[in-house]
Order: structure tokens, then C-alpha cells, then sequence
């Protein structure tokens, strides 16, 4: 039996090979869940993204789960997830950085008409034009202001962009407006020309992106959602597209995934579709933080990162 | 007689409306030459953009000339500009913003494969991809690092980005090395994946964007030029894309402007052409500009951002 710390991991099938080498290099037993053979009872850590319910409580002797993103809903949505078990999300600088640089693409995307000079380059076409709204006069609301609402806020901030965030409690980010709980909801909505949802995913945060939630935002407004399928009620925002309320949206993840050839949500013309891949965990960076956090264990240190399973983020 | 301080607009049909309520709001007279009737002996000053060659030189009382944009080459070009009369070139925080949009975005639009998920999209396929090179080792070199380079220079490392400037003088910013010179053109050359062009336009920089330069750039570099078409030999970017050297380019401006429609940059698969919108003036915006440097004059005091006419920037 080995006496290295003993790992599984819980990947989609080929992912494993780029996390073998930096596992052994931080001195970790690693072995791949369908592909390894292994004893239930030899696994102290697992790392995954959304383990089978139930699967997890057959590990016995579980130290540590790592989350392979920021969410952790797809473990929180495991009745049997083992709860003397601590869940670590992972949060880095590059998830954070690679997030923004998706929510800023395509913001400006959009306050740049980027979509209309393509179509004109098509047609060979000089169609030069003022821009739509000037930069200072649109608002962008984070629904969600956390580690990475507030990277993305505050490079949008330095482009011009005026700025407010939506959250639980109140924050004090410089430049960006704070708006928080339920009572200043839609103060903040009705100020927000787009709206970026990078909230948590939890009971209380399921299909927050509705119909009602669109009747509060200004008309014309544009939806990024980069947080997970289950925040958007897909049918509403169709709806709030067609009928001219919204005039787009990008989203980068869906209630289903991968989003099915026969979804209208590819085909829609007031819609960019991506498939999550706003912020991709690099096998690199976040093999370096589990073996980390397996090491500070080992020490008896407390870990980093730790979810709160009740709150749920 | 007018006893206000009389402007004469050189400028395309049309947008004289833009301008013609903030000057008025500033208490200045204005003209559109092409439109109105005025006498050449009365105008004080002049705002344009390319005016014709010898045109200014027929206007014998001017105390100064006002360029409807940052770069002035348009002016500089013309053999018979009344060289006692100083002109002022525009710069202000509306324009470096719109331009660090625009650059921003066209490189990330190229660093995040978004025209690879655009294409997805259009075939209902969800296809994942990692990003094709981590953003700490995608290296920005900004070509022409002044009031307008820095921000958007700043703005990529901001990003995770590593950048650098190449310029006439060494400058320091926080994060962005510094290139200066002629000696140190090859080195900064050889590290620049993206090479964004904001340079002046003057006798020095005509055509630096040329075979020779881009043989020096790492292979599969990115080519973005939104300072002038008199930068780029139009031929020697079409065969460095065709030959695979470089994996692509953005450009917003052009040798002849608007691009002819048979001109073969429309359709190549490689080039992203924009009609020279990357940064535009505002009127409301350069008018205020204007109206405070005619007010400066009136007073007896100096004027701002006047060009250096030997030097051409």
C-alpha cells in the first residue's frame, strides 16, 4: 500500500492524462475513477466536477473533496454528499482573469457593434458608425460580486464603463456602486443596460434570471450569463428577446449540457451561444492547488477555500 | 460683423449638425465650408480632418488650426500648411478609451477563439476547446506607446497579459517593459505574439509595417494596425498571412479609404477590416475641446496639445 496521499479523480473520459503529471510531481497517488483499478477504502482526496450522486459517500475514508471550478453546485445537489467531508472550490487568478476577459469580450462585442462590421466586411462593405450608446452612459450590473464578479467589474470600470455590482451583503469595491439583498434588487436591476449573472448557484438562486427579473431591467437591456444553465429560465429569456425588451444575450452555459443540436438557443439571432468556456480550470494551475491543499492537511493546517454547505458557496 | 470668434468647419456632408449647437453653446460662430457663404479674411480658426492641399493657406488671418482627430498627418501632408499657424491635434480620454475597446477586444476576440465559436454556433455543434496558448505567455508589443498606447497597453496587462511598448523615447509604465529606439526595434520585434500599431504617421513610420518587420516578429504573431493605412504595404501583410508567418491581422484604417469593394483584404479568411471606427471623435466631446482652446487664445494664454511640426507628432 502506498504511503503517498491517494487520490481519485471523477473526470470526463481522456481528461486524466493532463492532470497525472503535475499529481506526481506533487508527490500524489492519483488514480482515475473508470479507467483505474482501486479500493474504495485507500481514497482520502477526490477531485471532480459533478460526481454521480451517491457516489461519493462510498468512499469511507475521505479527507477532502476539490472542486474542479468555482461551483460547487453539482456536488450540493447530492443528498448523499458526505457532510463531515470538507468541499474545497477552486479559485484562482488565472479562473478569475480568464472570466473577465470573457465578460469584457463580449461586452464589447456588443457596445461595439462587433457582430454588425463582421456582417459588413461579408458584404464588402464600408458601413462606418457612431457608436450605438456612448461608453458613459452604459451601465453594467454584476448579479454577483464575488472574487470574480469583482475582477470582471473592475476591468469593465477601467474601460469606461460605469459600473454597480448586486450582492448578498454590502461590498466596497473603489469605482463600483454596491447594491445589496433583496430589498435593493430592483434598484439595481432598473440601472443595468447589461447584466452579468456570476452568482453562486443555490436554492435561493435557481431561475433568478426569469421573466420578472427581465421586466425589471431598462429596455434594450443585454444578458451575459456565465454562471451556470440553472440560474436562466431559457423559455423566459427567449420570450424578452423576441419581444424586443432585451436585444441580446450571451450565454456561455446551459440547463443542459452540451446544449442539444435541437435547442432554438443556437439558431437565435439575438443570442450568443458558447460552450462553457468562459473560464476553462487549467490542469496545471489547479493540480498545483490540490496538491497544495493536500500537503497543508497533511501538516494538520486548516484549508483554504472550504464551502460553507449550508450558505452553499 | 460677427465679434464672436469665427471657426470654419472642414468637414465630410453632413456632419456639420453635429457640431453646430455645442460650438454655439460655446459662443463660437461657425461655418461649413462647402455649405455656408463666409469671407475667407474673416475665419479665425479652422477644425477638419484632411482638408485640401493649399486650401488653409487661402485663409490669411487664421490663428489656429484644429485636427478633428489624434493623428495630423492629414495636415502635415499638405506642402503649402501655414506653418506660423500652430495646430492642435485632439486627444482625450473618450478617444484612448475607445481605442483601449477596441484593441482590447480584437485581441481577445483572436486570443479566445471567438470567431471558432461563432462558427460552432452557426453549425449547432458545442465544441470545447482549451484555450490554444495560456494568457501569461501571450505577449502584446504596442508599436507607438504614447497618450493613447499606454491605455490600452495598460489595460492588456490588466488582463494577464505581458506587454511591452517600443516608442522614440524610453518610457515608464508600471508593467509594460520598455523598448527605445532603433537598436531595440529587433528584440521587441521577436517577442511581440500581438503587435498592435499606434504609431504617428510621418516620414519615418510610412510602410514600417513591411516584410522585413514582420520576418521579425515569432511566427504565428497577430498583426493589429488602427493608426494609420500609410503604416502597413498592404501586399507584404497578404503574403505573410498566405505563406502561414503570421496566423492573422486586424485592421481598422487603410491606404485608400472607404476600402474599394474589390479590394482583396474584404474577403481574406485571415484579416478582421473594420472602417475606421476604432476610436471616434465625439463632437459633442471635441467641440467642448475646441471651444476651450479658442477661449484659451482669446485670453492670451497657451494652447495644448500643439503639434510639433518638424517632428510630426
Amino acid at each position: 500500500m502506498s504511503t503517498r496521499p491517494v487520490l481519485l479523480m471523477i473526470v470526463p473520459p481522456g481528461w486524466g492524462r493532463f492532470w497525472q503529471e503535475p499529481l506526481a510531481a506533487g508527490n500524489v497517488q492519483a488514480y482515475v475513477h473508470g479507467q483505474d483499478l482501486y479500493a474504495p477504502g485507500d481514497i482520502e482526496y477526490a477531485l471532480g466536477f459533478r460526481p454521480k450522486p451517491g457516489f461519493l459517500k462510498t468512499l469511507p475514508n475521505l479527507k477532502a473533496v476539490f472542486s474542479l471550478g468555482a461551483g460547487i453546485d453539482g456536488f450540493l445537489t447530492d443528498p448523499d454528499y458526505p457532510r463531515h467531508v470538507p468541499l474545497v472550490r477552486f479559485v484562482d487568478d488565472t479562473l478569475s482573469t480568464e472570466m473577465a476577459q470573457f465578460v469584457v469580450m463580449h461586452v464589447l462585442i456588443q457596445h461595439r457593434s462587433e457582430r454588425m462590421y463582421a456582417g459588413a466586411q461579408r458584404e464588402a462593405k464600408w458601413r462606418q458608425a457612431m457608436l450605438p450608446r456612448a461608453t458613459e452612459n452604459t451601465r453594467i450590473g454584476m448579479l454577483g460580486i464575488g472574487e470574480i464578479g469583482a475582477m470582471a467589474a473592475e476591468r469593465l470600470r477601467d474601460l469606461g464603463f460605469p459600473v454597480s455590482g448586486w450582492s448578498r451583503t454590502r461590498k466596497t469595491i473603489p469605482g463600483i456602486k454596491s447594491f445589496a439583498g433583496a430589498g435593493e434588487r430592483d434598484a439595481f436591476l432598473e440601472q443595468s443596460d447589461f447584466l452579468v449573472c456570476l452568482l453562486p448557484l443555490t436554492p435561493q438562486t435557481h431561475h433568478i434570471l426569469n421573466a420578472q427579473l427581465f421586466a425589471g431591467l431598462p429596455k434594450g437591456a443585454y444578458v451575459i450569463n456565465v454562471a451556470r444553465g440553472g440560474h436562466l429560465v431559457e423559455p423566459d429569456l427567449i420570450a424578452a428577446l423576441d419581444s424586443g425588451h432585451l436585444s441580446g444575450a450571451t450565454l456561455d452555459v446551459f440547463e443542459t449540457e452540451p446544449l442539444p443540436e435541437t435547442s432554438p438557443i443556437w439558431k437565435h439571432p439575438k443570442i450568443v451561444a458558447t460552450p462553457h468556456v468562459a473560464a476553462i480550470t487549467s490542469p496545471a494551475v489547479a493540480a498545483k492547488s490540490v496538491v497544495d491543499g493536500i500537503a497543508a492537511l497533511q501538516r494538520g493546517e486548516p484549508l483554504k477555500n472550504v464551502v460553507d454547505l449550508d450558505r452553499g458557496y
